[in-house]
């Protein structure tokens, strides 16, 4: 039997940038010689079928436990939730934070799906809740879930995010918290519903509209105003997320989903859609989501959520276990549309490695980036920057800041008046592999 | 403002098959007039932008209840959970079956996935698990969860169904009961983890190796022979479901997945690797999954999943809302591959129309179909039947039974003896919207 190998001896392979970042068939039939050899009986030519424990473990002596109507994840993945900002229920709003830097693939699950409540779950009837289309409409309509399941229906995945993810990107220093602090905020499931058009077919459209005001049955009534050149296009009354009905702080029974626009425009809970001639200027839109940018000029119905990239994995909260080979990866997404492209550093930008896409690339969806890399325990840079297929480039921190300004006010729980941070988010490691956020 | 138009009293538009089944693109700017007309200020040209509550729902007057840490779905949902076969958790084995009569979309949540776990849920520490590959290899390894994480992974959508699902359409008499309880034992999740190549890289192949053992650290150290080449193949140790960890009942902390195989097959908790130079003849491939046909041979080694297909909207369990449109909806897989096409009948199978797939078709994968429908009111039979791109083709009940012959034996809540049944179900409607299970 053979030694176990130490970490990091490895013979040298292709490197596609600087840092050690390795082109991803250069690993093929070198090994990787990461795992511990084979103490047991392995090793030998034996074909017996028998098939001996390795070693007796407790769980495999013993019945284990019973299954449930609804299955819940292991007691060891206790961990794995969303960090909540309003733990107490106090009378205010309440975010959920997807913790990105534990999950892995693309979808996330409904159950960790990022929230912001404003006036709590709302405990909606789904045989009373009703949509009503109305407005500048040729006959306004009234949907019951019962008649929106009878329309065609189709399926897509999509991300949300929320316009104030990353506010605290915006800090002057970096903040020592991980991509669920930082990131928590958008999330991808799969949704399924009616497209709005289906629905605004059914009650034609007063040539005057060009706006629709959508709002949601929650007690806030939050409500925004939406282009009826959106609501024509790709604009969904979703009904299930990721194969069930939508969870209750997601929009149950029903939402607005308007792939990559901001996630406040998302309504849920949505009882209205009304057709207008010019926006509404509701709270959301007048105030809280105009972007104050240098100069005192203000976005106003900048709705786009912008081509933007993490790293999850290795990121803030995990360590590195000694040189050698690790798998960089992550998540980008545009809601603009497809992603084109991610490039992973490991030297802070100095020098960029193409990752490898994990296909179907799907438009506004969380599209998963790889990167081998080689780590020779020595400090080192993660980023990653992505591209999307209409040309945009997600800028780096600098080009960020000189175009929005350094922060112009603390960082409240709400990210606010800060939005629309998607610059380049930079992982530090130090030659003990502990992992930092740094600005690079 | 209109009175309420009736169901049903739409204009006729383009149908392309028999008994109402009608062309996607026909309804198009024709409106399909199922909901009913708004009652409230709606239909007025007015463009303000108050936005007054339309009727005032309790939900909508009060504060909601609190976010938690991992969400769950709404109180009025309490019914979509899987059925069990061993709710008192006695010392024999336990189904849970998954509600597609109630889900929609490709992806199945991970709460409802179905489960057979013939020795309970192990309850296994991640971080003390390994996973050893030996046996004909040129070194053996051992793996830790913490060993793989570094390791590259990919991600895939991939149905897994038990050898027995559908057992009771082996029944001579239709079963009065729904697609979980006909259809229940296969489900849909994205996967994420590394390929058995990657780490049969690391080891090496003894050429004289055809054939590798897989094991569980269940109590029951399931285990199954795999031949190597699907092992080089496609072949995963997953180590995520849906974004978050395999859960329990699926596998937790890995399993293996062998996209297109039959469930049992893809061994959770997978403990060990061996490679062989034969199978192993171990009791579920030597016994439970041979099914014996017609003559008195057997299948041995018959792993494919075969192509299939079922509706789910409206299937039993639903009844009709009057004569009008309807979305005919199910899901169709196959092991093979990608799903090619999917006709849907009205008429019990005289006439055919082509469905819509949703896109992107990916192999060994749930594929969502639709087909809309405009009910008469008159008895009518819906069926699907899928293709795949390999040109296999469901087989319509007849056809399936002259060649498997009719069911000898009793069916027991396992299923056993008889397996792989992939023929056509048919939902009976009668004039009054009752939906039964029927064979036609």
């Amino acid at each position: 039997m053979t030694t176990r190998k130490r970490n990091g001896e490895a013979p040298p392979v292709e490197q596609v940038a600087g840092n050690g970042l390795l082109h991803r068939r250069a690993l093929l039939g070198r090994g990787i010689m990461l795992a511990g050899a084979a103490a047991t009986g392995a090793g030998t030519s034996s074909t017996s079928a028998a098939a001996e424990p390795l070693k007796e473990d407790p769980w495999s002596l013993t019945m284990g436990s019973i299954s449930l109507p609804r299955q819940v994840p292991s007691r060891f993945e206790n961990h794995v939730v969303r960090t909540l900002s309003n733990p107490n229920h106090e009378f205010r709003n309440s975010h959920g934070r997807t913790p990105h830097h534990l999950l892995h693939g693309t979808i996330t699950p409904a159950a960790l799906h990022f929230t912001i409540c404003h006036s709590g779950l709302p405990d909606i009837d789904p045989e009373k809740h009703r949509l009503v289309v109305h407005g500048l409409v040729k006959e306004p309509k009234i949907f019951s879930l019962e008649d929106l399941a009878r329309y065609p229906m189709v399926t897509r995945p999509c991300f949300l995010e929320c316009g104030g993810n990353s506010a605290p990107m915006f800090s002057k220093e970096p903040l020592q918290v991980n991509a669920q602090a930082i990131h928590g905020l958008v999330s991808n499931s799969e949704w399924t519903g009616v497209l709005l058009s289906t629905l605004l077919e059914e009650t034609g459209i007063d040539p005057k509209a060009k706006w629709f005001l959508a709002e949601g049955a929650d007690s806030l009534a939050l409500h925004r105003s939406v282009p009826v050149k959106k609501g024509l296009d790709d604009a969904m009354i979703a009904l299930y997320q990721n194969g069930e009905r939508i969870m209750p702080g997601n929009g149950y029974p029903m939402r607005l989903l308007l792939p990559g626009y901001q996630g406040n425009m998302n309504i849920k809970h949505v009882r209205r859609i009304k057709l207008l001639d010019q926006p509404a200027m509701s709270f959301y839109e007048s105030k809280t989501y105009s972007q104050i940018i240098p100069g005192g000029k203000a976005w106003l119905f900048h709705f786009l959520q912008e081509v933007k990239s993490f790293i999850t994995q290795p990121s803030f909260g995990h360590s590195m276990k000694g040189p050698g080979t690790y798998e960089v990866s992550g998540v980008a997404y545009s809601g603009t549309g497809r992603i084109a492209r991610v490039m992973v550093s490991a030297d802070g930008g100095k020098s960029w490695g193409q990752a490898a896409l994990q296909g179907p690339v799907m438009p506004q969806a969380f599209t998963r980036f790889r990167m081998p890399w080689r780590w020779d325990g020595q400090p080192a840079v993660l980023q990653s920057r992505a591209w999307d297929e209409a040309g945009n480039v997600q800028p780096t921190r600098a080009e960020f800041v000189a175009v929005r300004g350094e922060a112009s006010a603390p960082v409240s729980p709400l990210g606010f008046p800060n939005q629309h941070y998607n610059a380049i988010t930079s992982w530090g490691i130090d030659n003990n592999g502990a992992i930092k956020h740094v600005y690079a």
